[in-house]
C-alpha cells in the first residue's frame, strides 16, 4: 500500500471504531462536546484567523477568483457565526434513540422502531471552512463519526478548526476519532474515502455539479446527493394575481445564487395577458434578464427568445426563462421533462388542481401558493441542514439530523414462541 | 450495441415510462389489476402448469437437485397461494399519497410529508416462480415499474405468469410495461440491469449469499440488500428459566433453513448450569447438533468443541453453536463481532439491561424475551415483504410496502414569500 492508501485506511478504521462509542453515547455527552467546541472555536479566534490569513495569502499567490475568496474568508463574525451554529445544534432533541409506532401484534409481541445513527459518513465539500464545524456538529449529534474533507485551498483553516473540535470531544469524554479533518491535501484521498464501504456507510458532497456527479460516478457506498435546482412556478389561470406576482417575484429575485431560486415561469396562457406585463416590469426593473417562449414575446415587448437550453439551465443569476403553457397538464409535462427535482410551486386558487399538482410532480418538495425559496432545512423546521437531497433513496429534500439517521425495528415480548 | 444492450435499455426505458403512470395511478385502479391477474392466474391454472411442467423436465434433464426441483415446481395449490398473496395486498393500505406532520411554520407555511414511489424496482431472484407474482404486486401496489429476472431454471413458469398479469395491467387500465419479466436466459442481463441508473432506480435481489454479493458488488444503483441471518438469543443470568429455555428452543428449531432462525446462544455463566443440561438435552431429542465453548462442554456432557469459524456460520441446518459469557456486555460484544446484523433477542428480567441491549446492539431487529423467528414482515404487520435488509440505508429490517416508497416534502401557503 503506497503511504496515501495507510492513511485514509487508518482514517478509515479510527472512524468505524469511534462511531461504536458515538452511536451509544448519552445526549448530554454529545451536548456537552457541542458546548465545548464552540467555546474553543471562540477561544482560539486569534489562531484560526491567523490560519485562515494563511490560506488567504495563498489563495491570492495562486489566483483565486474574488468569489472564492470570500468563501475562503474566516471573519469573527464568521467564528461567532460558527460557534452559534453549534449551540443552535445543541437545543435540537437528539434523534437517536428516538422509538415510534409501538404497537402490540396478535401473537402478543409489541413492535416499533428506534433510531439508530448510520455509523460513519464522509462529508467533501469545497473552500468554505464553516462547513468543518456544521458537518461535524450535526454528524456529532446524530451519533455519527464523521470524515470530512474540504478543499485544498482551506487545509490551515480546517486544520485550526479541528484542533478546536477534538479539544471539545476529548472535554466531553468522546474519541477524538469521532471527527477526523483529512490532513492532505492529495486528491487521491478522496477516491479512496469514496470507496471504502468497509469503513464509510455514506458519502455528502457539498459543491458543485462537478464535483457531486464525479464522485456520484466513483462511489462504492450510498451517496445522498444534491444535483442543480432548476426551480419552476406554474401560475395557473386561477391564481390570485396579487400572490401570483409576489411570489414569482420573490422566487427568482430574493437571492440569485441559491439552489431554490425559481429558474423558469410557466404561465397559463389564459392569465398570461393580465400577470406578464406587470411582473416583467418589476423584472427588467430589478435588472433581471428575460428569456420567454414565443407568447411571451407576444405579451411582453423586449423579452429575448428562449432556446430549449434555456429550460434546460440552472441560472443562479439575474436571468429568467418564461414559457406560456395551455394548461397544468403542460406545465406538470415541462416540469417532468426539465425540473432537476428541487422544488416546485403552484399558484392556484383551485382546490382540485393544487392536490393534483401536489401528487403528480416529483421533485423533493412541491407547493402550493408559496415562494420556491422556503424549501431549506430552517425554513422546513428541521433545526439545521447538511445539504439538500434531490435523490429518492433514503433521504429527500432538505437533509437534517433525521437524514444522517436510520430505523431498527425493536420488539418487546414476554416470552412468546412462533406457533 | 449487441441485441441485449437494445433489448435491456428498450425494457428500461418501458419501464420508466410505464412508472410514470403508475406513480399517480388511483388506488382502485391498481387493486382492480390486482384482483384481475388473481382472476387470471387462476383461470389459466392448466396453461401454468403446462409451462412449469416444461420447467421441471429441463431442470430433471440438466440434473437439477431435489430442493431446486422443490423450489422450482408449481402445484395447484401453489397457485392458489399465488392467487390468494395478491388478494391480501389488495387489503393493504396503499402508501402512496399518505400525508403525515403536517405542521404550521412561524412563516405561515405550512409544511409535510407525502409518500411517494421509488420509480423502476429492478428484482432479481432464483428458482421460485410465485417470487414473480409476489414481486410484481408489491411494486404495483406501491406504484413503482418493476424489471423481474428470475432464474433461467424457471423461464417458461415465469412467462406464463407474466401473460397473466399483463393480462391484468390491461384490465384495470394501467401499462402493461409496469411488470416485465426479462424474456432471455443471458446471464449478461443481470450486469446491464444493475447498470442503468437512467431507467432502474433500486435493485431488490432475493437468493443466496453469492448472488446478492456479486450483484452489490457490479451494481450502479442503490440495492436493498439481505445478506445472511447470523441470529443470536442471549440469555442473561436474571432470565426467567421458562421463557429462556422454550425460546431459545423455539428460536433453533422451529425451522432451520430460515434467516431469523438463531445460530449461536449465548449464555451468562451465571445461569448456564441451570439452563443448559435441560435446554441441550431437548436440542439433542430433536436431532440438533450442538458445538459449544470450554464451558459448554464442563456443564454438558458430549458437546462437540465450537471452533472459531462457528461463530461465523449461518448453518441453516440442524446444529446449534453454545458460548457462555461472563455477562451482558460480552454478549454484545460477541454480537458486535459476528452477527450479520439481523436479529437478536435477550432474555432477561432486568429492566435496565433490556434497555441497554435494546439501545446498543446494532441489527436490523433488537428483542427482548420473544424469539428471533419473529422477525418477518407478516409477523410485524407489514402485510407483506419483498424482504429483509441487513443494510441500515433507506430500508432496514422487513421490507414491505413502505420500503419501496420514498417522502417527498408539501409545503401549503397562502401567498407566502421569504422575507
Amino acid at each position: 500500500m503506497t503511504d496515501i492508501q495507510n492513511y485514509m485506511s487508518r482514517v478509515g478504521k479510527q472512524a468505524r471504531l469511534a462511531s461504536r462509542a458515538m452511536s451509544s453515547a448519552q445526549s448530554s455527552a454529545k451536548n456537552a462536546a457541542l458546548e465545548a467546541i464552540a467555546t474553543a472555536l471562540e477561544a482560539n479566534e486569534p489562531a484560526l484567523l491567523a490560519a485562515n490569513a494563511k490560506d488567504m495569502q495563498a489563495g491570492r499567490d495562486s489566483g483565486l477568483d474574488a468569489a472564492l475568496l470570500d468563501r475562503l474568508e474566516l471573519s469573527p463574525a464568521g467564528i461567532a457565526a460558527m460557534a452559534e451554529g453549534l449551540r443552535q445544534i445543541i437545543a435540537l432533541p437528539d434523534p437517536v434513540g428516538e422509538i415510534s409506532d409501538m404497537a402490540y401484534r396478535p401473537s402478543g409481541i409489541q413492535i416499533g422502531k428506534m433510531r439508530v445513527s448510520l455509523g460513519v459518513v464522509g462529508i467533501i465539500y469545497e473552500s468554505r471552512p464553516n462547513v468543518t464545524a456544521d458537518a461535524a456538529a450535526l454528524c456529532l449529534k446524530s451519533g455519527n463519526a464523521a470524515i470530512l474533507r474540504g478543499g485544498k485551498e482551506a487545509i490551515h483553516s480546517n486544520r485550526a478548526i479541528a484542533e478546536c473540535i477534538h479539544a471539545g470531544l476529548e472535554k466531553a469524554g468522546l474519541p477524538a476519532d469521532a471527527v477526523q479533518v483529512i490532513d492532505t491535501t492529495d486528491r487521491e484521498a478522496v477516491g479512496l474515502m469514496i470507496a471504502m464501504p468497509e469503513y464509510v456507510d455514506v458519502i455528502i458532497p457539498r459543491g458543485g455539479k462537478g464535483l457531486i456527479e464525479r464522485i456520484s460516478a466513483g462511489a462504492r457506498v450510498p451517496v445522498i446527493k444534491h444535483l442543480d435546482g432548476i426551480c419552476h412556478v406554474y401560475i395557473d389561470d386561477e391564481a390570485d394575481l396579487e400572490k401570483a406576482t409576489q411570489i414569482a417575484f420573490n422566487a427568482k429575485t430574493h437571492r440569485y445564487g441559491v439552489c431554490n431560486a425559481m429558474e423558469t415561469l410557466l404561465v397559463a396562457e389564459g392569465i398570461a395577458e393580465q400577470v406578464l406585463p406587470e411582473l416583467c416590469a418589476m423584472y427588467v426593473e430589478k435588472g433581471v434578464e428575460i428569456r420567454g417562449c414565443a407568447t411571451t414575446q407576444k405579451v411582453v415587448a423586449g423579452v429575448v427568445a428562449a432556446t430549449e437550453q434555456d429550460w434546460a439551465t440552472e441560472y443562479l443569476a439575474p436571468i429568467i426563462s418564461i414559457r406560456v403553457v395551455k394548461d397544468m397538464a403542460e406545465a406538470i409535462e415541462h416540469i417532468g421533462q426539465f425540473s432537476s427535482g428541487h422544488t416546485e410551486s403552484i399558484i392556484t386558487e383551485n382546490y382540485t388542481k393544487s392536490r393534483r399538482f401536489l401528487r403528480e410532480v416529483d421533485s423533493s418538495s412541491v407547493m402550493v401558493n408559496a415562494s420556491t425559496r422556503f424549501a431549506d432545512g430552517f425554513e422546513y423546521g428541521l433545526g439545521a441542514e447538511i445539504g439538500i437531497s434531490t435523490d429518492k433513496f433514503h433521504a429527500r429534500g432538505p437533509v437534517g439530523l433525521h437524514g444522517l439517521t436510520s430505523q431498527k425495528y425493536i420488539v418487546l415480548g414476554d416470552g412468546q414462541i412462533r406457533q
